[in-house]
């Protein structure tokens, strides 16, 4: 990169409360029941932030996982709605970033801007949105719906929301509040905007009762690997969070996205690529192993059986674990993750995979190694250009996070790889995001 | 009542962020510059926490009021979101109950039942949900839609909405989380329920993906004075925040609505009623006076004037403030407050008023009087069966509420009118509602 003073980002990631893995809750280490107290995201959140994370992220789903008979009995299916998790956080943190993950297929723009503008002057402008559209009919059928939107429909959907809700955080301007007890001006109405939007999917008049956010709007976060979720990316993602893969297809899809970035006027560092990456850490190899074992026996047979359902839109029940996998699913009536699809297709056109080593391909992005091993990957990743950093959803928590800071954040310190203080400021700042300018102002 | 030892309960309002009058935040008092920053929230709730105010209650509204020229000019049109403000304020309070508004007219059931007991989690059960239906076409056009719901269809779509939301906080029984890490079972599927809603508004399926909240489900707050609306309030509220009218009116009003509780099974005690008190404090009559022209003088002629004809739905621009109003408005047409607009009917056939007094009429709610008068019109409504308590709009913020907090609570606490300590536990056992039983364990 010629900066040879360039350093990662790392964001931590909670996927289910307890950790990663759906089971992660049946962890040794787990003691899953403060699921729902707050001093338990308190504990871990600080924790990350005392050692200077950029953001903390959130997934979500909006629904109960009840497709088959293991689903509810066996799944980690509650948690926290992330917009109240993420204020709560806001008001007992001071650096941190908060990405929760908000959904566009069911929601409103008004609604999310208005909260994510409010949680931005709360925070002093910390927040990222991990913008989603959602992948399950069970979701759907919690609004109204019978079926999930298809594939392309929720991707155009995504890109008017987020339009939608970008043209209401710039509704007031910068010097658009008077507040002149005198004269008993509030406002110069000159400069407070109508959005007037009406489009395919929302008609929404504006302005937002908020004023302009802090950081302007929230970073913004995506995920989708598919080719829509790509180029989705590449027209107004700030951080992109992609999967963990082998090095060369990392690095194929570090420039694919980054090239894509110059037809919306776009440079390269304006988006940071930050793979989905769970450090499984031992201070030995063979302790490394054994914790990369206890994750991987979380996941009974049944549950293993009826996820890998769910992920081939097809029910296996019948099938073996151990045998190979008899088919090749396509990617016609799935209407989920197009690109976990696509990758199953893959693996199976190279190789016959039992159901249980497809399993552990597609269920598994860890890397389990001493702290240098570890620390080793991510400076290979960040080096080669395959990352600008990662987002990691730990494999159980809060035992995970703290491993990966008392073990591996000081051997990625000692290469100069990570920050020892915040730069200050707002998540753009620790980021090294630039603060988007007003369209009205220009 | 018989029983001597009852005391009232005392709900701390935020109607816009410097005080309940539109332009409050003209206040000499008040600095509202401060308003989109959390510690101005958190320093205002913590002191009506240590006063032991049975909740914050704070209001809303989905849009910026800009219906007439003076309304963006003049008033203050930026609040923080209710749900983000109040998770926020559980990572910081203790005891104090949390009563955000949310409108069902432009919500999904399955959001908010999510949010809300998420909230009630985190703030370990001091919840409130003010259940509100909006009111302007404004929000309807943030909204995808042109015209705001009509009267009655909009009161139909707030009970379905309270169904459903109940249903929902039912879906995880109380012993349905089992845990066992060694069996892998993280739940009983028996205890876990689907709704399944089929409604005139609602399609919902459920269960929720949060455990049954630690009140059952927030308490119930509703303010609708209309007909539809009292029957909704006697149907499912358990807080009534009802309008400040003289005494016997405000007899009437309790005895009307409490009658009404038998025909859905319930007892008068299961609701409170708890009208919207502004007190204006003073240390002697004279300051108390000066108090009130302070606030009878922030509301510019202008404002005034159109702050009237959005009530009226009329437009009065043309007219003059002090000569009388040419005319009664009528019901048809409005399809805003259905109880303000009965009132101004009820005010006009009795005496012909200009515009400048109507407006004070109706926009008043507030009492002005030394820390004695104010407690003794309090202690007479309360005791004569017009109150069970006061949700109080201060004038202005946080100004209105130390002056009340320092003068009139001591008063207060003399006659043994209210508490001197929190019972401890949720704001069901501050305010002595009972927990309600989840319907699938009955």
């Amino acid at each position: 990169m010629g900066n040879n003073n360039r350093q990662m980002s790392l964001g931590a990631m909670m996927f289910y409360p307890s950790g990663e893995n759906i089971a992660s809750w049946r962890h040794p280490e787990v003691d899953a029941s403060q699921m729902l107290d707050f001093d338990y995201y308190k504990n871990i959140v600080q924790a990350a932030e005392r050692a200077k994370f950029d953001l903390f992220f959130y997934a979500d789903n909006l629904y109960v996982w009840d497709r088959y008979d293991s689903s509810i009995r066996g799944a980690n299916s509650i948690r926290p709605e992330p917009i109240t998790l993420m204020a709560a956080l806001a008001s007992v943190t001071k650096h941190i970033g908060l990405a929760p993950t908000i959904s566009t297929s069911y929601n409103e723009p008004y609604h999310i801007a208005r909260k994510m503008a409010t949680l931005d002057h709360f925070s002093k402008g910390r927040t990222a949105w991990n913008v989603i559209t959602s992948s399950a009919d069970e979701e759907a059928q919690n609004f109204n719906k019978e079926k999930h939107l298809e594939h392309s429909t929720r991707y155009r959907r995504a890109a008017e929301f987020v339009d939608v809700t970008l043209g209401l955080f710039d509704s007031w301007e910068e010097d658009s509040i008077v507040m002149n007890k005198e004269s008993g001006e509030f406002a110069d109405p000159e400069k407070v905007h109508y959005l007037n939007h009406s489009g395919e999917f929302f008609k929404v008049r504006g302005p937002l009762n908020v004023s302009r956010p802090p950081q302007g709007h929230p970073v913004l976060v995506q995920a989708g690997a598919s080719e829509s979720g790509k180029e989705l990316a590449a027209r107004t993602a700030e951080v992109i969070f992609s999967p963990f893969v082998p090095l060369e297809d990392a690095k194929a899809f570090y420039r694919d996205v980054k090239g894509r970035l110059a037809k919306y006027g776009r440079e390269p560092h304006e988006v940071k690529i930050m793979p989905s990456f769970i450090p499984i850490v031992g201070r030995t190899e063979a302790e490394a192993k054994e914790q990369l074992e206890i994750v991987g026996d979380l996941i009974p047979d049944a549950l293993c059986r009826d996820l890998l359902s769910h992920y081939l839109g097809q029910d296996i029940s019948h099938l073996s674990l151990d045998e190979p996998l008899p088919f090749i699913p396509s990617q016609e009536n799935n209407n989920q993750s197009k690109s976990r699809i696509d990758r199953v297709i893959r693996l199976l056109e190279k190789e016959r995979l039992t159901p249980r080593q497809l399993f552990k391909k597609i269920y598994n992005n860890s890397f389990a190694g001493t702290p240098e091993q570890v620390a080793d990957v991510m400076e290979t990743y960040f080096k080669e250009e395959a990352a600008d950093g990662f987002i990691m959803p730990f494999a159980h928590l809060p035992g995970g996070l703290d491993d990966f800071i008392e073990l591996v954040l000081p051997e990625l310190r000692r290469k100069g790889l990570f920050r020892t203080e915040y730069p200050g400021g707002t998540l753009r700042d620790t980021l090294g995001l630039t603060r988007p300018v007003n369209r009205y102002s220009r």
